[in-house]
This record gives C-alpha cells, sequence and structure tokens, in this order.
C-alpha cells in the first residue's frame, strides 16, 4: 500500500541515512541506506534523499526535516552550532538552498561549548524528544555511541556537555591495535566488572590495564570472551570515573541503542547511579517532530 | 672490503630485522630488512637471516644471538619466559633446531610478570645490557617504544615492570579516528606542556580531552601541529600519572630512539624527575654480548 508522507524526518549521520514518512508525530513508513555524510559530496545528497523519500511525496511540496553530520561543514549544508548554556534547538532550522522543487528541506543547528571545547550534531535532537516527551525533566542525559555524550539539563536548557571517544576506542583497540588477538566473539560479565572497577578506582592505569589483556592472554588463556568484556570494562569505568561530576547524585537516563545503553545503565547502577533507558530512534523522531514546529 | 663476523647479533622485532657482524664486543658492520615476525611463517626465518648475513660468514660455524619476537610462540623458535624478579637474562639463550649448517641460532628468552600480567621480549636485552655498562645501578628504566616498558631494577635485577600501550593509541588517534582530521605535521611545546599538564592531574579525563582536540580545531581552528602535540602531551601524560609509583624520586633511565626518548626525558624533567637518555640500539648490542657470554 503506498504511502503519502505529510512531512518527512531524517536523521542523517556519518555513515547512515535514515527517513521517516510521517503523519503529525506518527511514523507510516521508514527507509534506510548506506548513504551517509562521509561518502558524500555536496550534490550527492539530494539525489541520495531521494532515491529513499521519492514514493512518499505528495503533490506539491512536501517538508523534510533532518538532523545530524549532514549540517557539518562538510555536509549538505552548514548548519551553524547554537552555543550552550541554550534550549536544545537553540534556531529555526537551515534551509537547504537547492534542492528538487517537490521538496522544502531543513537542517538542525548542532550545538557548541567554548570551554572545554566540544560540540555535537544529532544528539541535540534526540535531547529536545526526551524534553518534548518529559517536560520540565532536570538532570544528565547519557548518549552512548563512538562518542558518547554526556550532557547536562536544567529548566528546558542544556547546561554543558562533554564528549568521551570510548566508543571509537573500543573499536580501534579491539579491531587494529594488538588486543585484537586477545578480544574476541561473546561477553563474560564477571571480566567486565573487574575492568570496570580497576579503571574506577585507578582511571590513570587504562593505559597499562590495556596491555595486561594481552599479557593475560598469554600467560594464564585468558579465553577471548573475557578479554572483550574486559576492554568494554575498562574503557567504560574511566570513562565513568572522569563523567562522574555529571551523573553523581542525579536523575540519569540513557539513550542510546538498546544493548549498549543496558551496558552503561548496568554500570551506572553498580555505582549506586539509577538510569532510566530510553530508545534512541524514538527520541530522535519527537526531536525532529519538535524541530518541526519551530518552521511555523 | 668483505666483512668475517666473528659472531653475529640480531635485533628481531615485529617489523624489522637488524643483523650486526660482531668482532667481540666491536660492531663491523651492520644490515637489515623488513622481514620482521609478522610477516614470516616458521620456515620463513631462516631464509629470511641468511639473505642478510651470508656474506659475512667465515668458513666453520657462525654463532648468532638474536632477541625479540623471533622468540615468541608465532616466531622461531619458543624461547619460554623467565619469571621476575629475576636477572634481565634469566637462562641460556634456546637454540634453533634447524638452520642453516653454517650456523648456530640462539634466541635469548623473554621475561613474564605474573601478576599484574605482563611480557616483554627484547626489552630483557637492552636493560642486560645497560647493566652490562652500568654494573650495581638501582633505579627505573623506560624504554618508550609502540609499547612503553617501565622497568625497576636493583641488585642486578628486574624487580617488576609494566607495559603501557601509549605509542600504540598515538598511532591509532592520530592514524585512524576522527582526530586524524585535526592532526597533521609539526610541532607545538606548548600544546604538549598543556595537555601533558592535564592528564598528569586529572588522569581520569583522557577520554574526554581527546575528543576536544577535535573541537578546538571545529571551534577555534586550532592547528593540527598543536592538535599533534597535544594529543601526544595528554596520552603521555597518563602515563606518567600511572607510572608515579616507578619514577618518583628514583634514578631513570630511557632507553629508546633518540627523539622519542627526548619527549620522555623532558616530561619527566617537567615533574622533577631527572632521566638519562641512552641510545637503544648500543644497549641491545651490549645486551646480546653478554647473552653471547652465557653460551659458554
Amino acid at each position: 500500500m503506498a504511502v503519502t508522507a505529510e512531512w518527512i524526518a531524517v536523521d542523517w549521520g556519518t555513515s547512515k541515512l535514515r527517513a521517516f514518512a510521517m503523519a503529525g508525530d506518527t511514523v507510516l513508513a521508514e527507509a534506510q541506506s548506506d548513504d551517509g555524510m562521509a561518502r558524500l559530496t555536496k550534490d550527492g545528497f539530494g539525489p541520495a534523499l531521494l532515491a529513499l523519500v521519492e514514493d512518499w511525496l505528495a503533490a506539491g511540496v512536501t517538508d523534510v526535516v533532518a538532523c545530524g553530520m549532514v549540517g557539518a561543514r562538510q555536509g549538505w549544508v552548514e548548519a551553524p552550532y547554537g552555543a550552550v548554556p541554550t534550549a536544545p534547538l537553540p534556531a529555526r532550522p537551515v534551509l537547504v538552498p537547492e534542492t528538487d522543487r517537490r521538496l522544502r528541506v531543513f537542517v538542525v543547528p548542532g550545538l557548541k561549548q567554548e570551554q572545554p571545547a566540544d560540540v555535537m550534531r544529532g544528539e541535540e535532537t534526540q535531547v529536545a524528544g526526551f524534553l518534548a516527551r518529559n517536560p520540565n525533566w532536570d538532570g544528565v542525559i547519557c548518549l552512548p555511541g563512538t562518542h558518547t555524550k554526556w550532557v547536562h539539563v536544567s529548566a528546558d536548557e542544556v547546561v554543558s556537555f562533554r564528549t568521551f571517544m570510548t566508543g571509537e576506542m573500543f573499536a580501534l583497540m579491539s579491531g587494529q591495535s594488538v588486543l585484537q588477538h586477545s578480544v574476541g566473539a561473546g561477553w563474560d560479565a564477571a571480566a567486565f566488572e573487574d575492568g570496570l572497577g580497576k579503571t574506577l578506582s585507578r582511571p590513570e592505569s587504562l593505559a597499562a590495564e590495556l596491555f595486561g589483556i594481552r599479557a593475560s592472554d598469554l600467560l594464564h588463556a585468558m579465553p577471548s570472551s573475557a578479554g572483550r568484556a574486559r576492554l568494554s570494562g575498562l574503557l567504560l569505568g574511566a570513562e565513568l570515573a572522569a563523567s562522574k561530576p555529571y551523573w553523581l547524585g542525579q536523575n540519569i537516563a540513557v539513550v542510546g541503542e538498546a544493548g549498549l545503553s543496558e551496558v552503561y545503565a548496568n554500570a551506572l547502577k553498580s555505582q549506586g547511579g539509577m538510569a532510566a533507558v530510553v530508545d534512541c530512534q524514538e527520541m530522535t523522531i519527537a526531536g525532529l517532530s519538535a524541530a518541526r514546529k519551530l518552521l511555523g
């Protein structure tokens, strides 16, 4: 059955493009491709989008609201950062100047923090979605991923935030360092807890503890499932030690992919932090709905 | 002029093979190739060695003494680890069973530490060389590299040691992470000092400070030479924070490549640690000479 979109919500990251045919706040259909920002040149964005959404278009002009790296300098149109403290949607989304005449495409601005220098693109939309669903919520939102964000929210504003490269470090260490020989599939909860505890209490020991994974394999034949869980625990422990001023004694919401969010929530729980786990795609769509209301 | 070796010293690492034609403790000639352990199968070691040293052979049998990853399980012959505390050359080098009949090849054993689990192969020979040149020296030897080692030496024994993946992390972060866009050639001493100070005082902040390099580029157009120096400073600061129990108040010798050793020595100096810088190749050869004397 053919779907006709009232408007189209788009989550356009570095490696993925996801589109949702919308009627008000309801998702009618979705589609995705690997046409992320990283593999597109300026004139590739229009065709990549149309390839996904063309079947959803009614007669006339359909609005598209997009968030993520599509708004970076190397993206389709640069959507200048809003400076914190600010509402998570600090300004009207930016119109893409030349598009297929059946579309009006808007891009949500990212957020920046001058000191310590930090940036986000995409997560601000999830924060906006979370606040739209949970008005007057104060606390800390953790958005785990390649570059995990910790975001302090108060009075419907983003007060400050901090980005950790934990996910990218896990990928590089497990896939390309000497640890690749000692890190395999599977999971070992005890090894995870052990690694987490090590760097939570002595975060400076990370670089030495990392090599310990290799040495424990060579000397004590530690299984590669334990190696993987231990690596994850060590990296997350160091992140939780550094982000403690964010999460200690706060309301915490973890907004991310289900599996990774559970890992974060359980680790926080072990440290006395109670975190609600929230689906990130739902928050992205809620945030894009909120951004659309700014178009007027 | 043709050189004839009395014996041959070999430094055989993961990526490089270096051979030295020796007369007593004197180097007559040297040769090297990219036939490191990582690219050789079991039957490739013999031909790779012969290709480098054949011209140096006299009539009869010539002894070869080798150290490094050539003695790993995946190497030519496994030379079992000696357990610390121990002399840096804990046992007679291991004879390779089948070689060209003109050679007798011996491999120096590595060292292991049960708790915390750690291993070395190659550095023990440099430590042995350093102690042969500096008898009765007590203190800490730092061997910077892909996997930097901190080695506590007392009464001519290795008491304990710890390996840091700092060098490999620098290579992965600068070459393959999102930071590759913000890290380029050149150096900025102030940026290095700044990064070093950050993680020395707050080592847990490493993963967040790393992303700060990217954000400082995007927001404040930080030059990529500063990005590179800052990355190096952040990683080294975290290592010095963790290795402080090793180096604080101790005699320190840095045994490594000249440029990297100076970086370590200057960083230690900024923290009140005085380090002597010693050439690593010279120590390797001195250590292989010491190992040869164990052959009897």
